[in-house]
C-alpha cells in the first residue's frame, strides 16, 4: 500500500464528465489498495470568470477580497469531485484549505504555505476515505483566506505530499509530460521520461508552464518524487502503465539522467523590461532601487547594470508583465526622485529564452553556442543572465519562436538519441 | 448612531451593476454615521447553477458536499460587495460563515444556527468598517460547512441582528413589502405598512415567500425589529424616506395593528398529500408513522386522521414536494410493513390556501366564512388545519388562484380601509 497524492488541473476538472473521469481514475487507485489524497484545481474558466467579475467591480480589486472570491472555485470543484466519488461508491470527503488547515503567510494573491496540519487527512485515510483538499488556497494566522497565485494547486499538492511523506505526487494535466520545449512552437520537441529536479526548477522559473515553480521548490526541499502525466488517457488504464508514463522529476542525477548537455529550451512572454536611465553611480544605488520594489512583493527577475559612464549608469531589470503598472508607479512616484535618475523607460515587447541542462556544468562553450545561434538568425540580445545550469537572454519578442526553434535544433534536441 | 443589519437577496445582488447599487445604498447608511452589517445572498441563479452541477454528478448528491459546494455562492457575492464598497472608498471586510463563526447544528442543507460569535464583527464596526457576513451558511462543531436551506440568508441576517442587538434588520428584496396576498394572483392586493410578528410567522409558514420562516422565528425569539423593503429603488433616496417604506414587522400589537380581522391570504403549491390507507387503529400508530419521517429530517405540515371504521383508519399528511420521493421511500420500505397499512396513496396536485390574522382571535365565524366562500366557488376542501390566528385548507391545485381571489374579496382585503 502506498500513499499517493493526485493533482488535477482545471482542464482535467473542466466539466461534469471530466470530473467523473477523474473520479474513475482515483477509484482505480483506491481499489488497488492505495491511500489517495486528491488536490483539484477549479473547473477551467472558473477562476477567470470570478476575476473578471472582480475587475468589473474595481480596476484594482482589494486583494483580501479577491482571495476570498477566487478560493470559491476550488471549493466548488472539490465538493463536486467528492460527490462523484461517493456516487461511484468510494468513500470520500473534501476539505477547504482552512479546514485542513493549510496555513500560509498573509501575502494575498501570492501567499506561501507555512505548514499543513495532516491530522484530519490521516484520520480519514485510516478509515479508508479518499481525501480531497482544495488546491490554491490556505488560511493566514488572522483567519483570512489566502490564495497561492496562479498554478498554486501544484504547490498545494506537493506541499500536501511533503507533509504526508507521500510515496509519490502525481500531477495530472493536459500534457503527457515535460518536453524539451513547447511542442506548439517546435513540433520536434520530445517528452523527457526523466528530468532532474534542478533542471525542472530552472524550466519552471523560466516560463515552462508545466509546473509552478514553487511546487518544484517544495518538491526539492522535501525530496517529494513528482510525476507529470496526462489526465486525458483512459482513466482505467492499468496502474503499471500509468506509472510508466509522463515525466518523473528525480533527485538521483547520476544513475538516471539523460546525457544531453542541454535538456530543454524554456521561454516566456510574461516579461517587461524596465530601465532607469542615468542613475548616479554610487554605492547602495541598486538597493535603493530594488529594495522598495521587493518590499512591494514584486518579483524581480533579471538585473543588468551597465558600465558607468561619466558618473551615471543605466540600470535595467525585468518584472512580470502583471506587475508592470505597480512597478512603474513605484518607480516614478518614489524611487526616481530618491535616487536621482533621469527617467524610466519601459519595454513590453520583450521575451526571455533560456537553455537549461545539468550537463552545462561540465561543458564549456554552451553559452557561446547559444549566442552564435541567435546571432546567425540576426537576433539581438538585450540582456543576459546565467546560472550553473541555465543561460537566459532577453530578446525582442517577435523573434521568440524563431529563437526557440533555432536553439532546439542547435543543441540537438530534435533528435531521438536521449529518449529515456 | 444606530447599528443596522442589511440583507440583500439574490436578485438585488444579481449583477455587477446591482452589487454596485447595493454598495451605494450601504455607503449612504455608513456616511450617515450608522454601523452597518450586510448579509448578502448569492448572485441570483448561482445557487441553482451549482446545484444543477451537483445533480448532473449524482442523482442524490452527498449532503455534506452539497453544502460545501452551495456555500461558495454567498462567499463570492460577499467578496464582490466588499470590493465594491472599497472601490467607493468605504472601509469594508467580508467574512464567510466559518470565519465569524456562525455555529450551526450538523443538519446539512437545512442546518439551524446555534450561536454567533460577534467579536470579530464588533471589532471591525468599532474601527468604522462595514462588515459583510455571508448569508445562508455556517460551520458545525466538527468544522464542516453547513447551509441553512433555501432563503437561509434571511435567517442569517436576523440571527446576526439578534446577536448584535441591532436597532433594526432591513431585508432588502425585489418586492416593496408584505402584501395581503401575492399581487401576481390578486392585482388588488395591498401592501401592509405594519404586520404583527405572529401574522408574519403564519404567512411565512404558509407559503408567502417574502421571508423564510426561521428568520421570522428568530426575530420573534429575540424581538428583532425587521423591515421588508425594496432594493430596486434609487439607492440614494433619503434615509427618512427609506425608513418609512416597506413593511415593518412589529411586536407591539395593540397600538399599531391594523384593524382587519383577516390581514392576509397565503398560499403554497409546494405541498404533496400522502395517505396511508387502512392503518390498524391502535395507540401509538401516529408516532410509528411520523416518528421515522421526522427522524429523517422531513418536515411534516398538516396531519389528518379520519374516523376509524372497522378497526382501521386513513392517515393523511402533507410534506414539501421536495421531500416527497424520500418520504415515499421511507413509507414503502419501512413504515408500511411496520404499521401494517394497506397502501400509500400520493396526491401531488394539491395546494394549501390559508387566511391569517390576529383579529381572528376575537371574532367568531371567520373559518365558516372561508368555507362558505370556497363552497360557493364549488371548491372541495380536502384537509383543514387551524390555529389561533390562521385557518388553512388543502384543495386541488387547479383552484388555487380562484380560491385566493375569492377569499381576498370576501374578507374585504381589496378595499383600502386599513392602509397603515
Amino acid at each position: 500500500m502506498s500513499l499517493i497524492v493526485h493533482k488535477y488541473g482545471g482542464t482535467s476538472m473542466g466539466s461534469v464528465e471530466r470530473i467523473q473521469n477523474v473520479a474513475r481514475r482515483v477509484a482505480k487507485w483506491h481499489a488497488a489498495g492505495h491511500q489517495v489524497v486528491v488536490v483539484p484545481s477549479a473547473m477551467s474558466g472558473e477562476t477567470n470568470r470570478l476575476l473578471a467579475l472582480a475587475k468589473e467591480i474595481s480596476r484594482q480589486p482589494d486583494v483580501r477580497e479577491q482571495d476570498m472570491l477566487a478560493a470559491t472555485g476550488e471549493q466548488a470543484s472539490s465538493a463536486l469531485l467528492a460527490m462523484a466519488l461517493l456516487a461511484q461508491g468510494v468513500p470520500a470527503r473534501s476539505y477547504a484549505g482552512w479546514q485542513v488547515p493549510v496555513t500560509t503567510d498573509s501575502a494575498y494573491t501570492k501567499a506561501r504555505i507555512k505548514s499543513i496540519d495532516d491530522t484530519r487527512i490521516r484520520a480519514d485515510l485510516e478509515v479508508g476515505r479518499v481525501v480531497i483538499v482544495t488546491g490554491f488556497q490556505g488560511i493566514d494566522d488572522g483567519g483570512n483566506i489566502t490564495t497561492l497565485g496562479r498554478g498554486g494547486s501544484d504547490t498545494s499538492a506537493v506541499a500536501v505530499a511533503a507533509s504526508l511523506k507521500a510515496d509519490e505526487c502525481l500531477i495530472y494535466t493536459d500534457v503527457d509530460g515535460v518536453y524539451t520545449t513547447d511542442p506548439r512552437v517546435v513540433p520536434e520537441a520530445r517528452r523527457m521520461s526523466v528530468v532532474s529536479f534542478e533542471e525542472m526548477l530552472e524550466m519552471a522559473s523560466l516560463g515552462s508552464k508545466v509546473l509552478q515553480i514553487r511546487s518544484v521548490e517544495f518538491a526539492g526541499k522535501y525530496h517529494v518524487p513528482v510525476r507529470v502525466l496526462s489526465s486525458l488517457t483512459d482513466p482505467l488504464v492499468p496502474l503499471e502503465e500509468e506509472m510508466a508514463s509522463g515525466t518523473l522529476i528525480t533527485f538521483e542525477e547520476d544513475q538516471k539522467m539523460e546525457s544531453a548537455v542541454v535538456s530543454g529550451i524554456a521561454f516566456s512572454r510574461d516579461e517587461s523590461k524596465i530601465t532607469l536611465v542615468a542613475v548616479p553611480d554610487k554605492p547602495g544605488v541598486a538597493y535603493s532601487i530594488l529594495g522598495p520594489v521587493a518590499a512591494a512583493n514584486i518579483d524581480i527577475d533579471m538585473i543588468v547594470q551597465n558600465q558607468s559612464i561619466r558618473g551615471t549608469t543605466d540600470f535595467s531589470f525585468t518584472v512580470n508583465r502583471n506587475d508592470l503598472v505597480r512597478t512603474q508607479a513605484l518607480l516614478n512616484g518614489q524611487i526616481l526622485p530618491a535616487v536621482g535618475a533621469r527617467e524610466v523607460v519601459v519595454d513590453e515587447k520583450v521575451c526571455k529564452v533560456s537553455i537549461v541542462g545539468i550537463g552545462m556544468r561540465n561543458h564549456v562553450g554552451v553559452a557561446s553556442l547559444m549566442f552564435r545561434t541567435l546571432s546567425e538568425e540576426g537576433i539581438n540580445i538585450q540582456m543576459i543572465s546565467t546560472s550553473e545550469i541555465k543561460t537566459s537572454v532577453v530578446i525582442n519578442d517577435k523573434y521568440m519562436e524563431l529563437a526557440v526553434r533555432a536553439l532546439h535544433k542547435a543543441f540537438g534536441l530534435d533528435q531521438d538519441k536521449s529518449q529515456g
